[in-house]
C-alpha cells in the first residue's frame, strides 16, 4: 500500500519516459488521483495550486499513457513510466520540465524547445 | 532561485544516474541541505523522519557525487544527476530505490539485489 501520510495526503509522482528513462516532470497524487490514474491508464495529479484533480493533457491533448508503475522502498513515492503523447510534456514547450541547468551558479536553459506552446494552449 | 515555499521549506530532489538517466531515489532538501550539497559536491538531504541534515553515504560510504543539477519550469523541484559511489543507492541492497513494480494490482520486486546491506550497514 502506498503511504499517503507523509505529505498531508500526497505522494510525489516522478514521471519518466518509458523508452529512454528520462525524467519528464514531477507531480503529486492524492488517493483520488492515484485511483483515477489506475482506472484510466492516463496520469492524473492533484493540483496543489488549483486544489483539484488535474489530468495531464486535458487541455493540450498530450496525455501521459502509463506503461509501468514503480514505487520505492518506503512506498511513499512513485515513478510512473509513460508514453508521452505529443512532442513535449512541459507547458513551456520543452520535452521535459527539467530544462534548466545550474551553470556556474546561474540557472540556464539547457534544452531546445520542441514545440510552440502558444499553438497548443490557445486552441 | 529555487522556490522552497510550497512544501514548508522543502523541495523534492530526484536523484538520477548521470550515465544512464535512471531514477535512483527521491529525497527532500531545505535551504541548508541545498547549500551543503553545493559546497561539498555530495548530495545532502533534509531527513524528515530524523529532522536533521542527512548526507547520503555518511554511514555506508556510498556518496552521491553531483555531476549536473537541473530544475523545472516552476523551480520547485530538483533533478540531481550523480555518480553513485558503490553498487547501489537503496539501503535494502538495490541499485535504485524504485525496485517495486505494480503487477496486476500487487507490488512485486522487479529488480535484483546488487549488494548485501547487512555487510555495508553493520560496519
Amino acid at each position: 500500500m502506498l503511504d499517503f501520510t507523509k505529505l498531508n495526503g500526497l505522494v510525489p509522482a516522478i514521471v519518466t519516459d518509458a523508452a529512454t528513462g528520462r525524467v519528464l516532470m514531477l507531480g503529486f497524487m492524492n488517493e483520488e488521483a492515484w485511483a483515477k490514474s489506475l482506472s484510466t491508464g492516463d496520469v492524473t495529479f492533484w493540483s496543489r495550486s488549483r486544489n483539484k484533480l488535474w489530468t495531464k493533457g486535458e487541455t493540450s491533448g498530450n496525455k501521459l499513457r502509463i506503461r509501468e508503475i514503480r514505487t520505492d522502498c518506503d512506498q511513499d513515492t512513485l515513478e510512473i513510466r509513460v508514453d508521452a503523447i505529443g512532442p513535449g510534456v512541459c507547458h513551456e514547450g520543452y520535452q521535459s520540465c527539467f530544462s534548466w541547468k545550474l551553470d556556474q551558479g546561474q540557472w540556464q536553459r539547457a534544452d531546445e524547445r520542441v514545440y510552440d506552446p502558444a499553438e497548443v494552449y490557445s486552441k
